[in-house]
């Protein structure tokens, strides 16, 4: 059997060695147009950013290395040009010496990525001085001009996972940055409440964050990109600008051999990672994969995605017994001293599917206070339905990755909420706590489906703005409440609700908000033993509240 | 209903709190002998250290807290002395005002917790200068003798999780410190492959460790006591000595009113932690839990334990739905530098079960090394028959407390080994790696279990010994050959495997070994693929079999 691999990086390779793994006798041949194969380019900013010593540490591996280690020939620089998938042999060109070949194949595995896309306005333009970071090659070339160019002001388009990557790198190296970003809040595929704070984050470490706003002219000097217009009629000057603005999946020689792409416009795949045509598999950036929760096409380009397919597809084709089962889409992103992380749907997808929700937004500690525990805040979603969790996003300085892997391992078991507080988590003082952030959301959520319901940000607004009448209770301190607080609310502080239990009338529709949301649980649990029976609790606290609708507060 | 709880420590109040939750009728009252409530008494000897900057932050609620907060009465440094659980009625006495008192109760609960245990030759002695340390009030006195006394050589009795934290923490206000432990090795709860990492760790960071050693004699000097005197004939002399080798369940009371205890002496409990007498619950360090996987009594009282039990108690109590599952005995301690965690059974634990076994030890990354990642050790256990993953130990420096959550969440769900690779862990570079050690940990159990074995270090040894003829085939590099390796081996390195596969003789009986297994597991497979049929690969590579075996091999 003779595999041959078009596409030679996390995807490609992983098939291959996958494929090793089960077989002495398959003929494995990988062809790439790029230089590097097997390249860690997800990495590229840290190297800009110093964080790893030499870029040579990103390409770990080469050709002769695959050759003597697995016995698979890997042939960069070598680009497929045209596939007769009928005789099943594949045209390219050797990139270096411009000699034409040709290749044949039993199993053909698009492995081919993905590219940086640009806004319009940077279609067909070239400047010496416009990136993007995809690949380790551009890393190269990005670091050279740097080194001879030393530029100090940095246009980033873009505030996603690259973008923000990028942001946070060229900052550390004293480098004045400002990130653009065409929707309100960085990484927008989160819910607003969530990213809203990823732009605080930016800011509060120097980066000059602005949303809502396009790149639509580009104003050149000296063969150089000068200065950015955008629609806002802003203008953002620099020396170095980098577009990473997502990036799309390279289908053209899939489909030119007739291979279907899913809804996402990335190529559809089954659980084998085959696609339509007989013999014919997709792997890595190039494919859509599908949620394990909704099973709906998802197009996520991810390198754990990559690796994943890569390794199911080598099994698959030769004879093993690996299977996709989707994923759940998680991610992490490491900024400055704040880590970001998400896992299954958010409020704003899980709504959009039309699913009857629950949302928890909630402050928690990484550690005890007293060991020096910090603030982790946590959203998460439930369906009230099937009680099944369905997304989670979190935010803060320290445990992060521990909390999203988690969530994200429970909901493959496909865990209920009140799986949650069953789990049987480490603790010890300098690391986590005794009643984790996990098994917390877990009960909050179920007590929210079985009674003791939460009110979002937003919902509340609707609630008030229907003009029905509601009993607003502010379980904060007096100092707190006189700050600022919702219109209309009348303050209880927490420590003074029992003396007042008595005054409360039962029959009112009751909102309660305490300053993060667990006081306010408490309390609602108490005025729900005590008769009242239409009593929301504030998720997330006025805090929460606060960051999304701060002009609705009153002094 | 009238709720009376015997403690007020973690678990104590949890049942209190868990009541209150589902009830404002219920009267709740908690009666505790000691100083304070609800104390971390966990955290004690960080306090010591310095990490906590008081004593009284270990202390955050009074009962005056309670009271207002919860309306639960808390009697503290009142002790039960005696119940009439016919007439369900307790006498005790305050221990201030030495007034004795009664109170009446529907429901109790016993959540006296545990005491510390010393060795017999402690019984009964009364030494200023030696110290066990279990609760605040206990911390308060220790700080007090360091303050005034000034000590400067310290022996630690006691190997276990707090004699492991105390001895760190004393280190580190620049104490000598001398740890001695009965058994071999500390934490010896855990495999000897593991627990042997831990000596080092201490040695290493100036703990002078003494493995299997006690205490046989005390010498007394100015009513202090000046040496121990080991069954070894050796002395260790110190100014502060530290008792800290075990704790007991302080079940005196329960059993004076014919609750029964468990296989492990604490308490007998069910899953809605009823004991065997009507109305009566246990909770806490005073209960036995069960194990979630083997099902079987065990006692291991933890703090995380505690809160839990307390929980689904008050709540069962109060008509809840809440039940107790069982736990792994997830447990993790941070020892200078490095973390160790533990979940599920150990191998011995397993092997003594008579369970079918394959166990893997492996060096995992905690991060790419190019961005700085470190080696984390990771044994895992997983059932042949079943396919479930039965437990996990690991030690590093960073990643520690995710990977080991990610497999007790795992666990909870019964996962099987075949499950790890499809779980969708967060990947970004300066947190962690795109194959995940959870991933690969699953896909390698799940090879040896079908048609690719491993082999501990132990088995290795008995297959040696039976005298039946071996091809044992060393992978590393020429140079690492040279200064020691398994006795009869040949030296036949990674990079040259393939030039050298058909000399290797098919038939013959393999055992191949790499550095750390990986390598082995590589070649093992092409090995495999090429028609040998007996071939077992070195669990941990020849570094992890040094670790236990280092007589054992030649130069």
């Amino acid at each position: 059997m003779k595999i041959l691999i078009i596409g030679g990086v996390s995807a490609g390779t992983s098939a291959a060695i996958g494929a090793r793994r089960n077989s002495e006798d398959a003929q494995i041949t990988i062809y790439d147009r790029d230089v590097d194969v097997n390249h860690a380019g997800y990495a590229t900013h840290y190297v800009i950013g110093g964080v790893v010593e030499s870029i040579d540490k990103l390409t770990p591996t080469s050709s002769a290395w695959f050759k003597q280690r697995h016995n698979i020939d890997v042939h960069t620089k070598h680009e497929i040009l045209k596939i007769d998938h009928e005789s099943k042999i594949v045209y390219g060109v050797d990139l270096e010496t411009e000699e034409e070949f040709q290749d044949d194949y039993d199993i053909l595995i698009f492995a081919t990525g993905s590219s940086a896309t640009v806004p319009p306005v940077f279609r067909d333009k070239k400047f010496s001085n416009v990136f993007t970071v995809k690949n380790v090659q551009g890393g190269r070339d990005l670091q050279k001009y740097i080194e001879t160019d030393q530029p100090e002001n940095v246009v980033v388009v873009g505030g996603g996972y690259i973008g923000l990557g990028v942001s946070e790198q060229l900052t550390n190296v004293g480098m004045n940055v400002s990130t653009l970003e065409f929707l309100d809040y960085p990484m927008s595929q989160l819910d607003s409440d969530t990213s809203i704070h990823i732009a605080d984050i930016l800011e509060h470490n120097g980066v000059n964050f602005y949303g809502s706003d396009g790149v639509v002219e580009l104003v050149e000097e000296n063969e150089k990109l000068a200065k950015v217009i955008t629609a806002n009629d802003k203008e953002y000057a620099g020396d170095l600008f980098i577009v990473a603005t997502g990036v799309r999946p390279n289908t053209e020689l899939a489909q030119s051999i007739g291979v279907e792409l899913g809804s996402s416009r990335a190529i559809k795949i089954n659980e084998k990672l085959e696609t339509n045509i007989p013999d014919v598999y997709a792997v890595g950036d190039v494919a859509e994969a599908f949620h394990a929760i909704t099973k709906e096409p998802i197009y996520l380009p991810l390198a754990t995605t990559a690796v994943k397919m890569g390794r199911i597809a080598g099994d698959v084709i030769t004879g093993g017994q690996l299977r996709f089962n989707g994923v759940l889409g998680t991610s992490v992103v490491r900024l400055f001293d704040q880590t970001i992380a998400s896992t299954g749907l958010t409020e704003k997808a899980a709504r959009a599917k039309g699913l009857d929700i629950v949302v928890l937004t909630n402050s928690n500690l990484s550690r005890l206070r007293f060991m020096g525990g910090e603030d982790i805040l946590v959203k998460a979603i439930a369906d009230k339905e099937t009680e099944e969790m369905l997304g989670v996003q979190i935010i803060g300085a320290e445990g992060v990755d521990r909390l999203i892997d988690v969530f994200a391992t429970a909901m493959t078991f496909r865990a209920k909420v009140s799986d949650l507080f069953q789990l049987d988590l480490a603790f010890t003082p300098p690391i986590s706590t005794p009643v984790d952030p996990v098994m917390f959301t877990g009960m909050t959520l179920f007590n929210a489906i079985h009674g003791a319901p939460l009110v979002t940000p937003a919902e509340l607004n609707e609630k008030l703005d229907q003009g029905k009448e509601h009993l607003i209770i502010d379980l904060r301190a007096d100092k707190d409440f006189k700050e600022s607080h919702l219109e209309g609310a009348v303050n209880i502080p927490m420590d003074e609700l029992r003396k007042n239990l008595d005054e409360i009338e039962k029959d009112k529709n009751i909102i309660l908000y305490s300053s993060t949301g667990e006081n306010g649980y408490i309390a609602q649990e108490t005025l729900l033993n005590k008769g009242c029976e239409d009593i929301y609790n504030l998720s997330g606290g006025i805090e929460n509240y606060r960051t999304l609708y701060s002009d609705r507060l009153v002094k």
